[in-house]
């Protein structure tokens, strides 16, 4: 079984559409109503659990809700905020730094807690946001760097054990939405999620002995 | 005058005591008894301004305060948090993010607003936590993460403007007090918050066309 | 037509193995008799251009006797050279820094001079020695950093371009040869070359306005 | 006394002036007459050491002809070499190459190998094209790459013995000449490589348990 989060929209619905073609799929996301539709998009039959993941007790309750451990777990939640740092807003910021950070650490440190012992492939997707710094991105970047410096020092705490993160950084794809906002811009070039979802199965798929542990997926 | 944050111990009360002498100083810090105390130890006269960074309109007040631009800023405040991921607790997370995160994208945020078209340097001291991830120290790799890729991405758009700033990594010295957590260690051999704030205070003397713009720190 | 450097051993020798399946597949290294030995190995029929990389008037030779641009080209030659720094001969040092950052400039500048106009993929493989440094292994990580700078900045160069630059970084494999040189450890749970392959070759799959620009394979 | 490499001109030549007026000094460089130049315009006596640092040879009697093992070495040799890739030739790449990253490994490989059990600090200088990529510099941060991570990884090594590596990063200082090359710009605003020696001396003023490790000097 695999468990998505952030799974209402996006890479998180699309990874949903095509994982449930093979096996059982488990959907996470904050709005129900927008779970329940990618659900009955799909004709296999899909679980959803609708939850806060900046919420400890939500997380856990998501996790108890699972029948069995999932072979693979993959984090796509998170929203994005953009702007020259003094036309941010205080609260906009906080919400950021919350729906990446701190949703992304809660989740982790739970899966960690439950399954580290185990044989569970955990996918943290973040964005390449998380890798250079980039003008008018300022919080954006902070959020991103966070949960990049968090998921390499888990990763040094789970040397040895079968657990195993996996790192994703989309590029060109998130952050088609604010580079156009405003804009009329010509959008067709851009790689949609259903695109980026088949390259990061496809990359998923690991051999007996090894794994893509770092992926960049970019548009071009 | 210099306005140093997170001045109430540490690093951020060392740089008081040495820049007073030279020159006037404003201090910040959330519990205004330890700024006074800081203040009284020095000869000089000190502006103690207690204040939660976290908090916008605390921020805003703390500006409002200043007579004038300081030509420094100094952002010292933060805190440390450790202990492998499955064992960290939710609320002191939440607690750790917003006092190195929140703390130091609320401050930044005001400096760029209000001086980003003066010649004022703004120093931000992370720690060499936000270089490289660490075992059992996750969510603080997290935090100065993300300050670190915040601070890389303002600077990009103070490009060409007199606003500077300036990145500080101090290592073996925060440090320390959590690596002899419930241990008997000789700590004689640790850099000082004091030896820590000299060498910094020389890193910042800039000539008429240069800086020093990024300084870690070691103990060694 | 695809393009394999380094083919006649390693990764390079299994890609040419799987990737002459289903396509053309021309190979180049150093000593043609081990070529011969790879190319008679598979089943198809496979070219094989002995060639010294370091070599300018070799690599443009190499080029002129492809019949057109290949598809892709993948760039696997390189050697290693590990142990404290004060024990390494110069002699070998040279060696290192030449098969591994000369070959891979003198590589990718012919082909950005024949095929920058062109659709046309250059994948870089290197190490995660490109990635972070190691003790006992310090020229080797300054002969992979190397090539890791001059790709990024070659790839800025590129920009808007329809050549495209693939970074590939395996860990556990290529240097599973010297973690086990003069003992006899159980190499049992190495990721074999062959393993690598199919995962490189899997994750190289591109849609149609997406490509995995950055990939990470690891033993585990 | 201090060793001081590429010391014929720029920074290495004006740190060689201000060191003088405390120590005494030794300088290399590859060319005896501008190091005689150097010497006769300071105050001070200074050592000359004419010296191809590229050489196993002569990196050995540059040491040999110490009277005793340095306090201090501060690597500043090197070259620059710009342009589009598919523009620039194998000769000046191949030089860029040994000018920067042969002579570092040469330079620190023969301190370490003689001073690795003493309180020597090495200071090696290399630029803020360590740091990032940057179009039409590809050679000259493959090279610079190169020598932080050879830097980075020798540090591994001499952990817990007394010998120190210092990074140093210029930037908006060594690569004024090539932004120039061929223009009339103005450089009045440029950094002079006396100004980075004045605040390179300040920063490498260490405490009794730390030391300014890192550390970036730029243009502003």
């Amino acid at each position: 079984m695999i468990l998505i989060t952030g799974a209402s929209s996006g890479l998180g619905a699309a990874l949903a559409k095509i994982y449930s073609q093979e096996m059982p799929v488990c959907i996470s996301g904050r709005n129900p109503q927008r779970l329940k539709a990618v659900a009955t998009s799909v004709e296999s039959e899909i679980d959803t659990y609708a939850c806060d993941l900046t919420d400890e007790q939500s997380v856990v309750s998501l996790f108890d809700s699972l029948a069995h451990p999932p072979s693979t777990i993959i984090h796509c939640a998170g929203s994005g905020y953009f702007g020259p740092i003094e036309q941010q807003s205080a609260v906009a910021i906080k919400d950021l730094l919350n729906n990446n950070i701190t949703s992304a650490i809660m989740l982790l440190r739970e899966a960690v807690k439950r399954y580290k012992h185990e044989p569970v492939t955990v996918v943290m997707v973040m964005s390449t946001a998380a890798q250079i710094a980039k003008a008018h991105e300022s919080t954006y970047c902070a959020a991103k760097w966070a949960v990049r410096g968090f998921v390499e020092s888990v990763r040094l705490e789970l040397k040895g054990l079968p657990m195993k993160i996996i790192a994703v950084y989309p590029g060109g794809m998130a952050t088609s939405f604010w580079e156009t906002s405003g804009k009329s811009l010509n959008t067709d070039s851009f790689m949609s999620a259903d695109e980026a979802a088949i390259m990061l199965k496809q990359a998923l798929i690991a051999t007996e002995h090894g794994y893509v542990s770092d992926i960049t997926i970019n548009r071009g």
